[in-house]
């Protein structure tokens, strides 16, 4: 049997790349490298547009049919902050302790060594094939692009697969899901986020005159009340009560003896499985013309949204990533859906999607880390779903 | 017996001097000259202030004891706005179709010279004294500075003539007070006005995790309900209801995924004389809290007012200005207090005074004019009301 590279040593290689959005900084080709001589065919995929870096994206997969798994994930990190402040460099890979030091370390450089070494071990052990049989697919679908504009990333990583005919039955994201211990926490959705403006038309006029005017004031004060106090939901099986939040009322009047014109309220949703973009729109819409009854001229302008909520639904998939998190840590895992959002939602229109990564106390801090115990106990818990997925 | 001059003459000699605050082009010496004839003793005061023009006022009087009745005035005016749009020259005092035209007919050298040709008129009828005894005083208090800052005006001219030991009985501001025809309307008083600024301190956070922040939004708009919705009082023998009236909300937040840390809303109370400023801010305060409870932090910044509430309670003054104009015109006016301030509320610190003058109805607009009977009825009212004080 041929000695594949451990998780530590490909995580300490992605580390030394100063891979700071945009920079790729050699990041991608430590990945080609490896997945390469493991027999996968590499895609090196760079996407534009105006106003934005270029930005270099990997897609490797190796086998040509179904079932087909994908370990997804980004290379690019955020900056490091302080330099000075770190114990230990934060490109320079460093254990000390029994703990891998480095901005990614977490999230999600970790993540994605785990994955590469555990299937890199799966298929020394199987001939070179996700199955005997010659069947089945894995795939690496990783961008450069996640943790700023997130404009040439996975959105448009995933649309380049979808013409070249590229068809996904599961996918990992490799970011850090855990909260306190590995083994804690696997995300199986997100809540969907909506904005929008409540404008509220009234009529302009002079203070000591009130009654020739309609005062649009206290009109979107008793909007907001209304919109914020009745409850979207109760909550779902797999979600928490959905919320509507209101992050600024505007009405910008300089003038103390002027009744305004008008007044402008921002509020933000995030929503649950019990809604769409669309049914949710509507029943805000609809409580608002309740609210205005015949008086107020009131009404939404909807701000565009990516955030769909999604969900992969408790199952034989989620059965089979939480009995390799149990055998390996001895953990049931919590599925959840909290937090705010990831590349996750955009898999999740191609196919069932999960998030499962390390711990992530100290992401986007100063000292990064992550046990490398936590690097072995992943890597033998992506080991186990490669295995399970296959059998 | 001699014949003094009409108050159309005195209106027309006015009107030609274009004294568009700061400028007083003449008017001032037209007054001083009349009134010198009659036996005044009349003061030219210049005041000056950092930042605005030297201001020409006037102040004259006739007599040394009580009774003192004092009329008031101004002889700026604000500018033509588009001369060519005038029917007759804004600065001509051309009579047509028995109407004055110009800028400041009605608002308010109209209503100076009627004052000035009905005391010349009554003085010359009297001996050239107030009283036959030797008693009584009548003044002129008229200013250049009332339509722009009125920083050099009224205020400072009241104390000028305070410092000289000057005593004022009654007064009468010859503001155009009548909405519709001469003698409908007196103006006793004016609310008072008062500004504040109402904050609502939150805890910052992201709307994923409301429950880690404290949204200042929905907070403020439960205390703009509550405020807005008590009502302050029910109005009085002379008043309509205090009013308070939100003009402003601002929270300037312009992350949609981002709870603010801090919201306000301006506000402006007309109050009646139910309040003083003092009780009137207690009053709020003590409400702001109740509504607040234990939860939320709010407070009031309170601005500055120099606008208090005013009242010339009726009684012998009023009803002796309403007699005399039930016996010019029919009419028995209303004792108004509605509408916004004027320099009375400065004149109310030291005695009596009420506005009557001519109907406002053009005042401030193009073809700013009056009927010539309402000068000739303006000025029987104002004899009249001498008549009456030093019967």
């Amino acid at each position: 049997m041929i000695s594949t590279p451990t998780a530590l040593s490909i995580a300490q290689e992605l580390l030394r790349c100063p891979s700071v959005t945009p920079a790729d900084a050699g990041a991608l080709g430590v990945l080609e490298t490896l997945l390469k001589a493991a027999g996968f065919e590499v895609h090196r995929v760079t996407f534009s547009e105006v106003g934005t870096a270029d930005i270099d994206n990997l897609y490797a997969r190796i086998g040509t049919s179904a079932p087909h798994i994908c370990f997804a994930g980004h290379t690019d990190v955020v900056p490091p902050g302080d330099d000075g402040a770190w114990t230990h460099g934060a490109f320079d890979g460093e254990v000390a302790d029994g703990l891998l030091y480095g901005r990614g370390a977490v999230d999600m450089k970790g993540g994605i060594a785990c994955a590469v070494a555990a299937t890199l071990d799966y298929l020394a052990a199987n001939g070179g094939q996700p199955q005997q049989s010659g069947k089945g697919s894995i795939s690496f679908l990783i961008t450069g692009d996640e943790e700023d504009v997130a404009v040439n990333g996975t959105v448009k990583l995933l649309q380049w697969a979808a013409e070249r005919g590229e068809q996904f039955d599961h996918c990992i994201v490799g970011e850090p899901s855990n909260v306190e211990a590995i083994g804690d926490t696997i995300k199986i959705g997100r809540r969907g986020s909506q904005s929008g403006v409540l404008i509220v038309d009234g009529t302009q006029g002079h203070v000591a005159y009130p009654h020739r005017a309609a005062n649009p004031v206290p009109d979107i004060a008793r909007l907001i009340t209304a919109l914020n106090d009745e409850p979207l939901d109760a909550g779902s099986a797999q979600f928490q009560p959905s919320n509507l939040e209101f992050t600024s009322v505007d009405v910008g009047n300089p003038a103390t003896n002027v009744i305004p014109a008008q007044a402008r309220a921002k509020f933000n949703i995030r929503f649950n499985d019990h809604h769409t973009q669309e049914t949710l729109r509507a029943l805000v819409d609809q409580r608002l013309a309740a609210a205005c009854g015949n008086r107020i001229r009131a009404r939404i302008e909807w701000l565009p949204s990516n955030a769909d909520v999604f969900v992969t639904k408790p199952g034989a998939f989620t059965d089979l990533v939480s009995a390799s998190i149990a055998e390996v840590t001895g953990r049931t895992p919590d599925l959840n859906t909290g937090g705010g959002t990831s590349d996750a939602r955009f898999i999740a229109k191609y196919c069932p999607v999960v998030e499962f990564g390390l711990v992530g106390q100290t992401m986007h801090q100063i000292d990064e880390r992550t046990p490398v115990s936590d690097l072995d106990k992943l890597t033998a818990i992506y080991r186990g779903v490669l295995e399970r997925y296959f059998a």
